[in-house]
C-alpha cells in the first residue's frame, strides 16, 4: 500500500466521527504530560474495538506509516507524543472489563480502562489492583503496561510487570499473539515481562489480564519528621535491613511539603527538613507487631517527631498530599523538571546528600519527593523559564542527577520510562551491544519499525532533548517542535 | 568455517585435558535428570573462563554446529541433554563469586556456582539466596537461570526471575551483552526476565547478578494432617484468601509421605491422607501474630491434627523429608514419572480431586508432592517398567494431568521447563502465532539456531516423547536414542 492510500483505507475502516484529521481535532493529541515535546499526527483513530486496532496496525504496517497508541497521555517522558505525520490510536474508548473472576482474583480488561476503575470494580469483593501511580485516577492500564508503572505501594507489591499475568497483543507487523495467561507461571520465555515496559515499541496491548490482591484488613501509617534529608533516607535502609516489608515508604523534603501544604492541607510538620511516610498493611495482629518494630526503628533513626494517622481520614489526607506533590510544586515555581531515577536503596542517604550538594553548587532549588523503599528518586528541579539561561542550567542539573544514578549502580528511570526525554542517556547506561540487542528484539516484533518509532531506542538527534517549556511556548507564541 | 574445522579450532582454544572427545569421557554428558533421553555430543568443553565460553560459542556459530551449556545436569525435562553431535559447554568449573556486596545485598557469580553455595557465602552477613529448588545442594545458578527454577520458598519470595537483577550473556551469534544491572528497576524492556527461563535457546549466561535477602529472624513451621487431599488443597486457598503470606506452603499426600518416611525419618503423621506444611518467617512478634492467624485458619479447615515444629532440628527434618520426596519415591516403585504442572491456586482442591479420579480410573498410583502456595503440582506417576505396557499407560496419565492443567487455566510447567519432554504440549498451551513470536525472538538472538536447538520450541517428532526408562535401558542393554 502506498503511504497516500492509508487515510482512505482508514476511512473505510473507521466511521468519520472517530477518525480525526482536522488540525483543531488533532491538537489535544500533540503532546503528553511532558509538554515540551510536540508533534502533529496525520490522523487520530478513536478505536472502539480490538479489531479496529488490529486493522489499523495492519494498514500502517502495509503503508509503512508509523503509529502510536495512547491512553490518557499522562506520560512524563514524552512516550505518548505522536510520531510526526503518523497515526495516533486513541484507546480511551476501549474501557470495558472483559472478564472479572473474584475467586481466581483475575480481571481481563481493555487497555483504556482507568487504573483506579479496576480497584473500584474489585472493591466490593475485598480486592484491589495494587500498582498505584500518582496519576491513577486518570491514567489507563494500557499506559501502565507500556511504561511498567510503579507507585507508592509498589515497594511491597511490585510494579505493573508483577501484576500483569497475560496479554493479547497486536505486534508492529499486525500479528496477534497471546503472551502469558492466567497464572504467573508460564511455559515460555517471559514474553509478558518483555512486553510490559516496552513503551509501545513492540505493538499494542488489546487485552490485559491483571492479578488482583486482597485488600488488607488494616493499614497503619506513620509520618516521621527529620532534621535532615539524609537521615530520612538512612532510616529507610534500616527498616529494610530489619527485614520489615511495609506497604509503602515515601520521603518528601521541605520544599515538596511546602508545595503539598499549599495545595492540600495534609498536616505535614511545619519545621521538619524531611518527612518519611511509612505504612504497614495486612491482618490486624500482624500489622500491630510489624508497626511496633517499625516505630522502634524510626525512633532510633533520629526522627525529631513521629505522628501516627489517627483514622482513615487522616491517612487519606497524608496520601493526598503525597500524590499531589508533583503538580503542587507549580505553586512554588513557574517551571520545573520532574526527574525520575533510581539508586540502590542502601545508597539512598548518599544519593540525597549528593543531590543537595549539586543543588547548592548550581544555586537551583530541588524538591525531593520519592518512593524511598524502591530507591526511586523524583527530584523536582525548580526554575523560572523567564530568566535567561535558567532552563538550560536546570537541564544541566537534571542530567547530573541522572549520571549520579548511573554511577551509583541505579537506573535512568524508575517508572516514567525513556520515551523521548532520556534517549540520550540510554547509551550512558547500556553499551552499544546491549542497545543493539534491544533493537534486534524490536525488529523481530516490528520489522518495519512502525510501532512508536523514534522513542527509547533511537538516538535523540532529531528532536530537542530539552525539558520544561518556556511560558511563551505554553502560550503558543513560540514553538520548538 | 567448515563443520570439520570446529574441533581443530577448539583444540587451539582449549587445553586437551579440558576438551573431551573420547566416548568414555563423553558418556556422563549424554543425559540429564530425565534419563530416558540420551544423545552423544561431538565434544565437551570444560570451560574455565567467560572468554573460553564466548570463543567456543563464536566458533560454533561460525561452523554452524549446535552447542548446549550445562551445569550439574539436574534438569528433569531433558533440557540439558546434548544436541546429537553438537558441543557441550560444561560450566561447573566456572564457580567463582566475582563480587559480593553484603550492604547492597548483591552477589555477582559465575554460572557454575552451586545454588546453596551462594547462601553459604552470604550467611555470615545474615543474608541468603531465596530460590530453593529441591536439588539446591548440587544444581547451579546457570541452570536455575535457564529454567527459572522455583522451590518451596518461592511462594513468598518469587522464582529465580525475581532474584536475578542482571546478566552478562553471550548470545547464540557470539554477541556479548549485559542485561539488567544491580537494580530491579531498569530502563529497557525486561531483557533479564526474557533470558531467565529461556532454556539455553538465547545463549549462555556468563555472569549472574543475584539479589540476596535478609535471613528471617525466626521461622515457625506447622505440619497439619488431613483426612483427604482436597481438604489440604482448600486450606491453602483459605490461607491466601485471608491475606497471609507464609514463607512456604507445601502439600504431600500419603504415598509421598511413605516414601519420605522410608528415606528420612521426618516424623510425618502415620495415618493422614495428606499433610500441609506451612512456614511463617520474619521478625519475632510479626511471625507470632501471623502464625496465630494461620493456626486458626488451619484449625477451621478440617485438619485432623496440627503439629508445630518444636525447634530448628525438627524443622530441618520436616524439610529434609519434603526435599527428598522425589528421589525417595524410588523406594515405592521401580519406575516413576515426575510431572510438573500448574493450576490456579483457587482451583487446587478441584485439580487434586481430578488427579485422584484419573489415578483410580487408570489403576495407576500417583504420589502428590507440590508447592501448594504456587499451585505448582508435582504428581509422581508410579509404574513398573517391567510390566508390558505399564510405561505407556503411565505416559497417558501424565499427559492427561498436563491437559487438566491447561484446561484449568494453568501451565504445562512450573519450574522444570519444556526441554525435550514437553515440546508436544507447547502447541496445546499456545497457539501457532504465539509460538512463532517466541521463535522470532530466538532468531533475533541466535539467527543460525546453534544455541540448544531442538528443545522447547521445536516439534517433538525427531525424538521420543516418552518419560521414564526401562530397567534394561538403565542397565545399558537396550537404548532408545
Amino acid at each position: 500500500m502506498h503511504r497516500e492510500d492509508l487515510l482512505p483505507a482508514l476511512g473505510r475502516l473507521i466511521p468519520s466521527d472517530r477518525l480525526l484529521t482536522r488540525p483543531g481535532a488533532l491538537a489535544p493529541y500533540e503532546s503528553d504530560g511532558l509538554t515540551s515535546y510536540r508533534a502533529r499526527p496525520r490522523a487520530v483513530v478513536l478505536a472502539e474495538s480490538a479489531d479496529e486496532v488490529i486493522e489499523t496496525v495492519r494498514l500502517c504496517h502495509e503503508a509503512r506509516v508509523p503509529f502510536m497508541a495512547r491512553g490518557s497521555g499522562t506520560s512524563l517522558s514524552g512516550g505518548a507524543v505522536p510520531v510526526e505525520d503518523g497515526i495516533v490510536i486513541a484507546l480511551n474508548r476501549m474501557n470495558r472489563v472483559l472478564r472479572f473472576d473474584p475467586v481466581a482474583r483475575v480481571a481481563v480488561v481493555e487497555p483504556g480502562v482507568v487504573n483506579l476503575a479496576v480497584t473500584a470494580m474489585a472493591a466490593p469483593h475485598g480486592l484491589y489492583y495494587a500498582p498505584d501511580p500518582s496519576s491513577q485516577s486518570v491514567c489507563t492500564i494500557g499506559g501502565n503496561v507500556a511504561f511498567n508503572s510503579g507507585g507508592a505501594h509498589c515497594f511491597r507489591h511490585g510494579m505493573t510487570a508483577n501484576h500483569v499475568l497475560g496479554l493479547r497483543v497486536v505486534l508492529g507487523d499486525g500479528t496477534v499473539v497471546r503472551l502469558g495467561g492466567d497464572s504467573l507461571e508460564q511455559a515460555g520465555p517471559d514474553l509478558t515481562g518483555l512486553f510490559v515496559g516496552s513503551e509501545g515499541l513492540f505493538g499494542v496491548a488489546l487485552e490485559i489480564t491483571l492479578r488482583l490482591v486482597a485488600r488488607p484488613a488494616v493499614y497503619r501509617t506513620v509520618l516521621a519528621a527529620y532534621d535532615n534529608l539524609q537521615a530520612a533516607g538512612d532510616a529507610v535502609s534500616r527498616v529494610i535491613e530489619a527485614g520489615l516489608l511495609p506497604g509503602a515508604m515515601e520521603i518528601m523534603d521541605r520544599l515538596a511539603m511546602d508545595a503539598a501544604e499549599a495545595a492540600v492541607h495534609a498536616g505535614y510538620p511545619p519545621r521538619a527538613a524531611a518527612v518519611l511516610i511509612v505504612e504497614c498493611e495486612g491482618e490486624d495482629a500482624q500489622v500491630a507487631a510489624e508497626f511496633h518494630a517499625l516505630m522502634q526503628i524510626i525512633a532510633a533513626s533520629g526522627a525529631a517527631h513521629m505522628h501516627v494517622a489517627a483514622d482513615d481520614e487522616e491517612r487519606a489526607r497524608i496520601w493526598k498530599g503525597r500524590k499531589c506533590a508533583f503538580s503542587a510544586v507549580g505553586r512554588l515555581s513557574p517551571d520545573f523538571i520532574v526527574q525520575d531515577g533510581v539508586v540502590p536503596r542502601a545508597r539512598l542517604g548518599e544519593a540525597l546528600a549528593a543531590i543537595e550538594a549539586m543543588s547548592r553548587a548550581h544555586g537551583i532549588r530541588v524538591a525531593n519527593v520519592f518512593h524511598a523503599g524502591d530507591g526511586n528518586l523524583h527530584p523536582l528541579i525548580l526554575y523560572d523559564g523567564r530568566e535567561a539561561g535558567a532552563h538550560d542550567r536546570a537541564e544541566v542539573l537534571a542530567a547530573e542527577i541522572l549520571r549520579l544514578c548511573i554511577r551509583l549502580g541505579g537506573s535512568i528511570t524508575g517508572e516514567h520510562g525513556v520515551g523521548l526525554e532520556k534517549r540520550a542517556f540510554l547509551s550512558e547506561m547500556y553499551d552499544a551491544g546491549d542497545i543493539d540487542c534491544m533493537r534486534r528484539l524490536r525488529d523481530a516484533m516490528d520489522p518495519h519499525r512502525v510501532a512508536n518509532p523514534g522513542k527509547k531506542l533511537e538516538p535523540s538527534a532529531e528532536m530537542p532533548a530539552s525539558h520544561g517549556m518556556h511560558p511563551l511556548e505554553r502560550a503558543g507564541v513560540i514553538s520548538r517542535a
